[in-house]
């Protein structure tokens, strides 16, 4: 048998762009693999060079996905990249379980600048290291220019249960206290603000953030927590409203106490905004016996992600599936899930 | 308090299709999820309502994710729905894993007809029943009008590792047959021609399938596996080309030995196309110590979907990384990764 010459990857040049044939699984998608994504994620990343990882692990584990087609892809705060480690990390924590290994699905539109997928690779390997997650496999496809939207990503992730018991919506009870760990509305607002081009005097910066320390924190200090929730698409209202139809319970919240931060209320008002309803990437709301919440939040406040946790609402025994809020004029006021989108694309 | 009236969720009409507030976190979501994507996957399902699902999994696993952007959605043989269900079940197999559960992560364009989602979803739950796999956790985003093709899905899957030995391409020897599990190339020809409209006389089916029972039954068997590939994107040549560099090792494939059916072969000449980088959705290759090769075929030609398993080829020691073909007429060429895509979006 005689020798062959096999093609070797070529370097990319200055402002190259993603092809179709980055996509087609051959030299040129192995070459993109080799030379942009799997140095890019570096250390954060196992081998992914297999159809996929094999990995140990033992007992419960929690496993969950998600797809960010977030318009803008870069914002203050954060970016595509950033959002897609975070909020799967940090939908693992809402099931009470600490993040291990995260799998990445990239759609990428043919014309996408190679640069800005490096920038986001580079962002997902900052976020997987700061979130003590590994990157385990992958997959990358390519679709025709107008086809998609730059780039979409999927991550989904598998977490090791840590928590004693249970943290499901189904399991908050009558006179929890409900705590929020931080001020919200950043998330949407910054993102909004990107997307529109608004001259905000303050850029507001998205909340997006890991949550490992605040919950895990919760956990280890054995704190009798029934249920948590990431405030995302919706925000504190549909989780509140989620989470009171789940259980069969009523959920009062004091709006007094809940905090929004002045940039963040007055772009609110000026868009006619209920704050109650805008993303977070990096807010939950914890459900907490009534014996544990004053030291749930003294937890809370040891960790600068959640530094200004508070509680704002207490469960009820009914009417079962309700949410209402007291208002800063004392009214009372049903609060329901927005019938449809308020911030489209903003995950 | 008093009570509220809160909205519930309104039957779609016929016609009907996907709206950006159906990706916005609000009622119209969960409308669309208790409506159609919840009772559509039906006991193909665990329950979806969290953030994440819980599953009890002991020892090695593997974790592997694919997102699936094939043109059309629906083609002689499969859709969309059953490549993402099949392609991801078979990923897991290629690890010497029992596939047991996958998540689905939808990115909907606006304006798709919902009649459409349906129909995908219940190819899924009818790919996934047909697998053994629960779909554990999912989530559904929506992008406006122009800014995806139609419908993208990824899975990503767990697999419970049953081989005793790990299944990967280092471990291949000089002399082990290379097996391939049936003829070749159907998947890519059924998806070209549905896209192209092509008038062929008879139409080709893709052969995308599980493939659980050829693979769980060569394990159980205890035959000596030393690598399993699916040849999906880049066809059985990319897979080879993949091993065997990733090995160190050759491969010699005898052409005269590959399956390609009359049809496939007509198109492949037709088109131009060498049915060698043609992409499959139910084939894989088995590399096999030599002594059990024999005993791996006929393992293989009980079940339907490797019925025409046949040896084409053999390890040898080098040139290292180097895959060579014996053709038609006994000459000997080089085979590689093609530099491009021959068919874009197969997959």
């Amino acid at each position: 048998m005689t020798e062959f010459t096999l093609s070797c990857p070529a370097p990319f040049a200055d402002g190259e762009t993603v092809r179709l044939a980055h996509g087609g699984g051959g030299r040129a998608m192995a070459n993109l693999l080799d030379t942009v994504i799997r140095p890019g994620f570096g250390d954060a990343a196992l081998e992914l060079r297999h159809d996929g990882a094999v990995l140990d692990l033992n007992g419960a584990v929690a496993f969950t996905t998600d797809s960010y087609v977030v318009q803008p892809l870069f914002f203050p705060g954060g970016d595509i990249g950033t959002l897609a480690v975070n909020g799967t990390v940090n939908d693992l924590l809402m099931c009470g379980t600490c993040p291990l290994y995260l799998s990445v699905g990239f759609i990428l539109e043919e014309g996408l600048p190679l640069e800005t997928l490096r920038r986001v690779v580079a962002s997902m390997r900052g976020a997987a290291l700061a979130a003590g997650v590994k990157l385990a496999t992958g997959d990358t496809k390519v679709v025709d220019r107008g086809k998609a939207d730059g780039l979409f990503v999927n991550t989904a992730g598998i977490g090791q249960v840590v928590a004693p018991a249970p943290i499901v919506p189904r399991n908050i009870k009558p006179g929890d206290a409900v705590i929020v760990s931080g001020d919200i509305g950043r998330h949407g607002i910054a993102v909004m603000a990107a997307r529109q081009g608004f001259g905000f005097e303050t850029a507001i910066q998205s909340d997006c953030a890991p949550l490992n320390g605040p919950v895990l924190a919760l956990i280890e200090a054995g704190i009798e927590l029934h249920c948590l929730r990431d405030l995302t698409r919706g925000g504190l209202a549909s989780a509140s409203v989620e989470i009171a139809e789940a259980a069969n319970l009523a959920i009062v919240l004091d709006e007094r106490a809940i905090p929004v931060c002045n940039e963040v209320a007055a772009a609110c008002e000026l868009l006619g905004f209920d704050p109650l309803h805008v993303a977070n990437e990096g807010r939950f709301i914890a459900f907490i016996a009534p014996g544990d919440a004053e030291r749930a939040l003294q937890i809370l406040r040891k960790h600068e992600v959640s530094a200004n946790a508070v509680a704002v609402g207490e469960v009820k025994s009914g009417p079962a599936g309700q949410v209402s809020a007291r208002g800063r004029l004392g009214v009372m006021r049903a609060i329901d899930m927005l019938s449809g989108e308020q911030l489209p694309r903003i995950c």
